[in-house]
């Protein structure tokens, strides 16, 4: 069996672990968000692919979910000391190895996806993790300014610096609209038996993939089953803070409203009446309006049992089963699951 | 009073140190090798500058007398698992984060000595730290082949992977003759009161400096007394291995040898009838043949008192200390007799 996951960070390899543990002998294909690298000290970051490849590889910081485990921070200590910044973004050592790598292979000429799949040799993450282009995307977000205007703050800044507390005015994918998937991605997801959206920031992680040309049509016009996990259980996210950048889209922070906002296949996408609270916020990452619907398929947690009906009305056959990534076991549970309502729904 | 010091690694680092513990108000302008520069997984690596700026700021591994204090080694340990070299060059992860911040500013555009400058900030080596030149410089040396022929390796290649253990044929600072002398290093020699050659290398230290098209002449020409120290105490370099590149240029490793390869001032430099041992060999790095000597003054050690006479014999005034640079106290006393012997040779 062909799977393709498109996979951002944290909750995106979290799920690819437990989707190993349920169908061991699957070729998995993860497409990996790079809207969220950043440059840093000069070395190229690449937050996402990395935590997809540490979570797989067996070197993750399992209790912090991202940065390797075993890590020192001599290299953080000595930039403080430089005065060199910023400060605010925590690479340890070990992290900062692969970045050196990273930096040195893309400045002899090599693209992204070769890089990765280098870096992949070691990690042996026993999926194919592609990056979901060669060409620089980077979300930035727009935020209020004191003196009443507004301003762009790379992603990290504003997660990771801002700690997500102030308001997303609305988040741009900068150089997504010229950027081009990278080789293989479309290839994959054509020839995919099922294609799978895991419980990943739906704004800034698979949206910012779906904003790649041509990546967003692909799935809707897989011959596979498409089928998602609800990110948000009850009114809030399982971890992170997608509330915060799905606010700045004008989707409702509900299992129900994110389905809507990816929207059923066949159908235009979401976000429209119904879907959202306030349709008038940018909307930029996702593609939706003209755009069509990706969903045969959605679960969401038990606690929201309540939407099914409201999510089938749309034309998205949905389950209610537990969603929490508690440990490999219940994330392969989650995995079987998504993987029974893809046959349910198959065409 | 104004002291300039042409200086290599450990020997030029450690001298300088006395240096400032003998005359604490001197301003004394250090003029860094930068030869044995190498790019190392896509980063700018000065192990000399660094050596003196550790050394002088405080953070250097005294043991080893390279690299740094509390050194962690988790990027070297990375690197090894994502199988990419070389493994030979041992650079910890406090070292690393020099050179990513250099890296990073050479990369913004700003040149060696501006970035020196930068280091130097947070380094407080106490004296201005000049590289001899923002040009790239790169000691190559030549060896044999296995099948008889011979190849160019990098002078940290031969030095620390091969620890000099095959015959040197020749030394070869490539780019030296198109670099320039960096902004600063001409008028420092000018300006000096007195110019000091600490018990560097001569060939692969001092030498390179000097093969930067300017250099010796300003040395040579400069209002202030140059004094030199051996580096060979009796037949032996006092640490690395001098002897290896000496003969490489074909001089003998005694401490006369190294006096008549420097030349004496108003002399035709070195390497002449007396001075060598061999001098058909290569000798690129010193400049050797028509230019100018440079020495009026020479410290030998104890051991060497014999050789005075005949260093005498040659023009330039020598006298016989103790030269072991064991630690601050005895490397301030070499410094004072330096400074003395200038005195006397002060025209």
């Amino acid at each position: 069996m062909r799977i393709v996951v498109l996979a951002g960070g944290i909750g995106g390899a979290r799920f690819l672990r437990g989707l190993k543990a349920a169908v061991p002998q699957a070729e998995i294909t993860a497409i990996g968000n790079t809207g969220d690298d950043i440059h840093l000290f000069g070395l190229k970051v690449c937050p996402d692919l990395d935590t997809v490849m540490y979570t797989l590889g067996g070197g993750i910081n399992e209790e912090q979910g991202w940065g390797r485990a075993d890590e020192t921070w001599s290299v953080k200590e000595e930039m403080a000391a430089y005065g060199v910044g910023p400060q605010w973004f925590g690479l340890g050592d070990r992290d900062f190895a692969t970045h050196i790598v990273r930096t040195q292979m893309i400045g002899a000429g090599y693209p992204l996806s070769a890089v990765t799949e280098a870096l992949c040799q070691r990690w042996r993450p026993g999926v194919r993790l592609i990056p979901m282009s060669d060409d620089r995307v980077e979300t930035h977000v727009l935020v209020d300014t004191e003196d009443g205007g507004r301003k762009a703050v790379h992603f990290q800044e504003y997660w990771v610096r801002l700690r997500a507390a102030v308001e997303a005015r609305a988040i741009v994918p900068v150089g997504a609209e010229q950027a081009k998937p990278a080789p293989g991605v479309l290839e994959a997801v054509a020839a995919a038996d099922v294609v799978l959206l895991p419980p990943s920031n739906p704004v800034v992680s698979v949206g910012t993939i779906l904003a790649v040309p041509g990546i967003r049509e692909a799935v809707a016009e897989a011959d596979a089953p498409v089928v998602g996990l609800s990110p948000i259980v009850g009114d809030a996210p399982v971890r992170g803070m997608a509330d915060k950048v799905l606010a700045a889209v004008g989707v409702e922070t509900t299992a129900a409203a994110v389905a809507a906002h990816y929207g059923a296949r066949g159908a235009g996408a979401g976000s429209g009446p119904g879907g959202a609270e306030s349709g008038g916020a940018a909307n930029a990452s996702s593609g939706s309006g003209s755009a069509s619907g990706l969903l045969d398929g959605w679960l969401v947690d038990t606690v929201d049992a309540s939407v099914v009906g409201e999510v089938e009305a749309r034309g998205i056959r949905c389950r209610a089963v537990p969603l929490m990534m508690t440990d490999i076991d219940t994330t392969a549970a989650m995995a079987r699951e998504a993987l029974a309502l893809a046959e349910e729904v198959r065409r």
